[in-house]
């Protein structure tokens, strides 16, 4: 199995004698490793997942694993990567927050709502969110790559104040419509198809992006 | 014990040999069960909570929690009582509802906050949300209670369309808000006092209530 052999030295650098084609080698058994800990977070929860198991799982050594990942909570972070679907329109959606178009929450959510309903990106998220639940850890780590990757830019780029509070909002109701239509299935959120969802919950998710927030007080009152 | 007597033929009515007091002795046992049957639910998880247990922890028959509760799923419904202050002040909410002033997101946001903020209905809110998580049938409940006992009154005297898609927008949202704030203790929402968060947060739960939603399509499409 190629994926047992050393590593290259520091990241993706090569020495020069490493034979060619090790580079896809490795990419092949990082991919492996990060299926077998995405099927094992999801199903054993983040807590009883050890490094040793996975490594088990994609047939190589924990070394290798510690090697590519790190620590387990490194690993987990590394699963809860997003689906390129997003990644890719993100630049866009960002652009789309700057100027102040009533637009940015509408194509959020509607991007949000596909991708829980195709498979591909559906099940992952599912399972990422599960695991979240489980372990409040494997949550901490899944909040920040939802709001740094997603919704950090989203807000960066809209130049509003409060930026930790709006993106905080937009995560905790987004995250919580997905746990009622995919999740818990709950029948009027199942029901209703994603261009109406959207458009019902756009508003929420725009005003809480972009919109005026009331400022915080001088003297917080908790 | 006054409460392993046999119970009366029929719920609350009683047998005129009945002794004087017995209706108090019961409504003791009663809440005994019924403090026991909160505590398993939160530690141990629903799932991992039996009759027998609670009775045990109760210090009653078994027979006698299933007589005053029925099965183990009604018993965890019986759990889920809102706060008397959420019920003292839902007439008030509700006929608030039925004008279209601005006031009732507000309202019920900040009662809603403030219950989550005091220990006396804080702690077991928490302890029901924890236990709806870990658990699907635990997690209908929990949300039949809510939606029912809160939201569905507060939309049906709004008379708005849409009735059942509002509630669940707004209890999804403010679920999740909690659960950022008192479960996941998210920073930005831990560190905004309740005036300010309500500020935030009204308008999103007022449009679910009573704003206007876009119709359903006609040939609902998924």
């Amino acid at each position: 199995m190629t994926g047992t052999e050393p590593a290259a030295r520091s990241g993706s650098r090569r020495g020069p004698g490493r034979p060619a084609g090790s580079r896809s080698g490795d990419t092949a058994t990082r991919a492996r490793i990060l299926e077998a800990a995405r099927e094992l977070f999801a199903t054993r929860t983040y807590g009883a997942t050890t490094i040793r198991a996975v490594a088990a799982a994609a047939d190589v050594n924990p070394a290798l694993v510690h090697h590519f990942f790190g620590t387990k909570r490194d690993l987990f972070a590394a699963t809860v990567q997003l689906p390129e679907e997003l990644t890719a329109q993100l630049p866009e959606l960002v652009s789309g927050a700057a100027d102040s178009a009533d637009d940015v929450g509408r194509r959020i959510v509607r991007l949000y709502l596909t991708m829980w309903q195709e498979p591909a990106t559906g099940h992952p998220l599912a399972a990422m969110v599960r695991t979240g639940m489980s372990d409040p850890e494997a949550a901490d780590i899944l909040k920040q790559v939802l709001t740094r990757t997603i919704l950090g830019p989203l807000v960066a780029a809209s130049g509003r104040d409060q930026p930790g509070l709006r993106i905080t909002l937009a995560a905790t109701h987004l995250v919580g419509l997905a746990m009622g239509r995919h999740i818990l299935a709950l029948p009027p959120l199942t029901e209703a198809g994603i261009e109406h969802l959207t458009a019902c919950v756009a508003p929420a998710i725009q005003h809480y992006l972009t919109g005026p927030l009331p400022p915080p007080p001088e003297a917080p009152a908790r």
